[in-house]
């Protein structure tokens, strides 16, 4: 199998199904839940060796482990297990339960069994009697991870929150529940599968949640466009590519894309938790990344009161960018000329989930690259900045998020997230305000919350030894001759762990620079379950040296997790960073504070990171695009007598 | 004149011939350089009448004084003066000398003869015979505005920097000549005509300056694309708007234009010093702004050295936004369907200088604008953002800036600096490094500097009392009711001088947030004159009282300015800013320390600065969006086939 396949390549339906059996066997009056079944990624020493040979062009390349990691419950039972298989030999490797205050994901049969196991439920029927809810069809159920807070979270649980679709509307299905929250959640025992309690929601300014007033029908807010009357005055703007795209993309294995385009060189694959991955990331032949990818991202709220003290989501650890990605539809989500990648996960009954259409490979204009007028000539030469975009949009109930990398003919890759969907929302007490949230709809609270992203960087950079260093600019002391008016600044640089590195040729900082937007930190004090958690965000950069198992910033398992595994905790190992195998874990954030116009779905709220070469090129990377031109752009140039006035 | 103009109307070429010949007439006996002709903006009170009248419809409004605005000096003389102008009457209103130390920009008759001046002058040629330049006719010179220092700075100069074009192949008029610094620099005095001295330049790790060593020909670093390799592998990328474009534009008076988009409605003016004015901008019927445009930017460098210790440029007070702006053209500059704005400036001789196609607009599709996908549903709803754009390029020798105003469908206004052209060099000694500096080219050295923009916002916020109020989320206090588990955090909002304004309805802060950047403020410390002169550049915000002739952020005249005039001395005015008729002065920037990508010519590096609606609609302005389709879009989908493997 490893002759067939490259190291990158993710697992196959047949090896998905394989790996399962596998395990299955191991035990024979169980049924097992099946959390991930994942491509375990070979040795990264192996892996250099095999990439090598690729690059030398040579057919034989050396041999590379083939493994899946599994991790899976026995059905009715709490404890996760771990197993590795060899993928040739068809044998566990090793196979182990977990400690048992390790959770595995949420999946979407578990959703499913739980939506329904609440709609069922006795005490959940009597709760929404009492609140006289006209049409209990209509009641809509969301899912919420239980987080923690060490008070009885010890099982897997749900907390979930309920909502009603418009009453006066009952027969639209795409109605927006969360202009109509329910002040009841009720909490799911997951193992067995029934509601355990429901709680009463805190609707005034204090911490009190008595049994809940009567439901009160409020106006409707919805999204969809049928309930507005939309602008005619929208034009089509359409973007052509009469020659097609200037990308190409090979699938030489099974199970990844190999993808060049002006000089970049790159595969991706796509997997449930991280979604789109990079592997092997090549500029102009210089290697620069051995893998990037979004690590994971926190969801901390604000409102201090039970339950909500514990919503705090790891939408990758939780739930994967993978799993909820879009199936994204042509001339929706992207214009032009649109390659899209398709994918196939695990399911948790060791089937496979078809995920069509889950990464759109598109070029777009970012408007110029660069320009000079020569004042003397009057010659100007001008390049547009041409893109590649790889994007992936997930659904993680209210929220989406549309991921996507970006790279540039200058030698940048960027990675912007644009936070879009609806707020999640709770009821408050009409005509009340609270400090921790914004009313965006009559008796409807949207508290305030973080969004805080974790990238992954393993670079390397002319070779896989690196180092990270900072640079910061200063001003001169003044001095009677050297800075006599006191206007002379310089920078200054400092090694992480260790001494400067300099370019043989130009002693500068060689490399690519992290440039990454200010945020607001995990703003939850320090001691508290969100911030241990949110293993990654109280800072900017962590760096550690590279190990095998640490994919993830804040640990292999998110739900329900306490801390001690995680970024923070691997930063304190006190390894040596310098010139050594390193992971970079960048993080970026929204300090989301709702307004009105976020609501009933958010304008896009957009992040962006550049990595971007810094003497690491011996002169713009850009210099030899060819100049804008009327000829190859055919724009339009339109008069005031041509506008209808 | 008043009943034929809008109050935003800016000078014709006959007001600004009449303007040239009412102030000639004052000195019937001198030559006068004209060194600004403009409108100078009626009173506010009135203006705001007008615009009451024109929003309700009439065609009586009331009557605006309409005067224009002079600064000159007579030919031969140091003194600035000032006049007004009443257009109506034909008359001077006032006209007065300014303190010597006042110094008007330069202009382009001014360069011309300065560079004549520069290069028949003896002292020199014999600089250049030392230097043993193979061919003086190569040399190019390149004027820098004087700067300050406190010594012998009072007289109007030029610190004249020289390069030479490459030896190696004299006939290209386009030749680098940024990659061939010369050792001397000539200083002129502006009111003489002459060179007064010629700076030998430190080139090497001190502030020690001798006789420079003979010219030594480096290669060529060229940035035009014939001395390339072209890549050949970018296919065409067009921008089709077969039923044209969303926007209108009228010219219901002359020297303005009206332009109406997605709900939009403001003015368009352009002027010499700050090139793009917006007036009156409004959304859906509610006045947003009165007068949004750049205000100044500074350019302070690193280099600690005299003559570097003055390079400081303000490149809208020295020189002008609108007078260095380029002529755009079509499928160059922009792509889709573009209309072209053009302009009139006055010259330094009382005529007009025509700006054809000065400022384009256009629409830009930005990307998703916002998506939600109901999952129990599997319906997607998905609209994408439209953009306008209002885009100016201003060359100002070696820089380039390419300025935008983009309005989006959320009601936002967003304001877009991409810097590009090429680092402003240096000699240096081949093998040296520097602090202050990166060596780009063999014996080339660009010193590191900032670029520190300030945008002036004239707020008329549904009204035009504003405030400013800044926004901080903290965690909460610990607190055995309320926040338990300290994961609680809330918003605290301080007024800018007064207490708190909340919308009547929802008790939360309405109005526009301002998102801008963080960046390095001036490194440059406190007391030097770059940090003293550039009086907006130590904060992201200056808030001030409305005052009419205090438009731009280091003051009317930067030109060897001194300090006491600008936005930090206006803040000091111990005025109430609460509720009043504000200007809000917004800075952000650039710490440019140059890499070897930025040469020969630099990729764009972008800055952007976001005014957004918060709280001030009732839901999100974008909601009316008709979805995107691909009915609409026609993209195309490619398959792993359709590419060329």
């Amino acid at each position: 199998m490893a002759d067939t396949t490259h190291p990158f390549s993710q697992l196959s339906v047949e090896e998905i199904r394989t790996t399962a059996a596998i395990v299955s066997k191991l035990h024979p009056d169980a049924n097992l839940i099946f959390k991930s079944i994942t491509l375990a990624e070979s040795a990264k020493a192996a892996t250099l060796r095999y990439l090598e040979a690729e690059h030398r062009g040579l057919e034989t390349r050396p041999n590379v482990d083939r493994c899946s990691f599994v991790a899976y419950y026995k059905k009715g039972h709490d404890i996760l297990h771990e197993a590795l298989v060899d993928l040739s030999t068809k044998q566990p490797v090793s196979n182990k339960a977990l400690d048992r205050l390790l959770h595995g994901p949420g999946d979407l049969e578990e959703g499913v069994m739980i939506e329904v196991a609440v709609k069922k439920d006795e005490q959940v029927r009597r709760e929404l009697e009492n609140l006289q809810i006209p049409d209990p069809d209509l009641v809509v159920i969301e899912l919420w991870i239980y987080g923690s807070d060490g008070k009885n979270d010890e099982r897997r649980q749900y907390q979930c929150y309920m909502f009603s679709r418009d009453v006066n509307n009952p027969s639209e299905q795409d109605s927006n529940h969360y202009a109509h929250p329910l002040p009841i959640s009720p909490v799911v025992d997951v193992m067995a599968g029934r509601v355990i309690r429901v709680d009463y929601l805190p609707t005034g300014s204090d911490h009190k949640a008595s049994p809940p007033k009567p439901f009160k029908a409020q106006p409707a807010n919805e999204y969809i466009p049928k309930y507005h009357k939309l602008r005619q005055d929208l034009k089509p703007l359409r973007v052509l590519q009469p020659q097609g795209a200037s990308f190409q993309i090979v699938q030489d294995f099974p199970g990844i894309h190999l993808v060049t385009w002006q000089k970049w060189r790159f595969r991706v694959a796509f997997n449930s938790r991280e979604g789109m991955v990079l592997y092997d990331v090549r500029y102009d032949g210089r290697p620069l990344f051995y893998r990037i990818s979004l690590s994971d991202m926190n969801i901390p709220y604000a409102d201090p009161r039970a339950p909500f003290h514990r919503k705090a989501a790891f939408d990758l650890g939780d739930a994967g960018t993978g799993l909820t990605a879009n199936n994204l539809k042509l001339g929706c989500d992207c214009l032009g000329s649109i390659f899209y990648l398709s994918a196939v996960l695990s399911s948790s009954t060791g089937g496979v989930i078809e995920k069509p259409n889950c990464v759109c490979i598109h070029e777009h204009d970012s408007g110029i690259g660069w320009k000079h007028t020569n004042y003397r000539t009057d010659n100007a030469f001008v390049t547009r900045a041409r893109e590649l975009v790889l994007q992936s949009i997930m659904t993680v109930a209210n929220y989406e998020y549309i991921l996507a990398f970006h790279f540039t003919q200058a030698g940048d890759v960027n990675y912007e997230v644009r936070a879009t969907g609806i707020l999640s929302t709770q009821p408050i007490d009409e005509g009340l305000q609270v400090p921790w949230g914004t009313v965006v709809h009559p008796g409807v609270l949207a508290a305030h919350h973080q969004h805080i992203f974790s990238l992954r960087l393993d670079p390397m950079l002319d070779g896989y030894k690196n180092r990270v260093i900072y640079e910061e600019a200063r001003p001169m002391d003044r001095d009677p001759v050297l800075n006599p008016y006191g206007t002379g600044y310089y920078t200054q640089s400092t090694v992480i762990q260790n001494s400067a590195i300099l370019n043989e040729t130009n002693k500068c900082p060689v490399g690519y620079k992290i440039m990454v937007p200010d945020f607001q930190k995990m703003v939850a004090e320090e001691g508290s379950f969100h911030n241990k958690r949110a293993e990654f965000a109280d800072h900017n950069i962590y760096v550690t040296k590279y190990r095998p198992n640490q994919l993830y910033a804040a640990g292999q398992y998110t739900n329900q997790s306490r801390c001690g595994h995680g970024a923070r905790t691997w930063s304190k190992s006190g390894d040596n960073v310098a010139d050594e195998d390193i992971v970079v874990w960048v993080q970026c954030g929204i300090n989301h504070v709702p307004r009105i116009e976020g609501f009933p779905v958010m304008p896009v709220e957009i992040i962006k990171v550049h990595l971007r070469p810094v003497n690491f090129f011996n002169m713009n990377p850009a210099i030899d695009v060819p100049p804008s031109t009327q000829e190859t752009n055919q724009s339009c140039q339109i008069s005031i007598g041509s506008l209808k006035l």
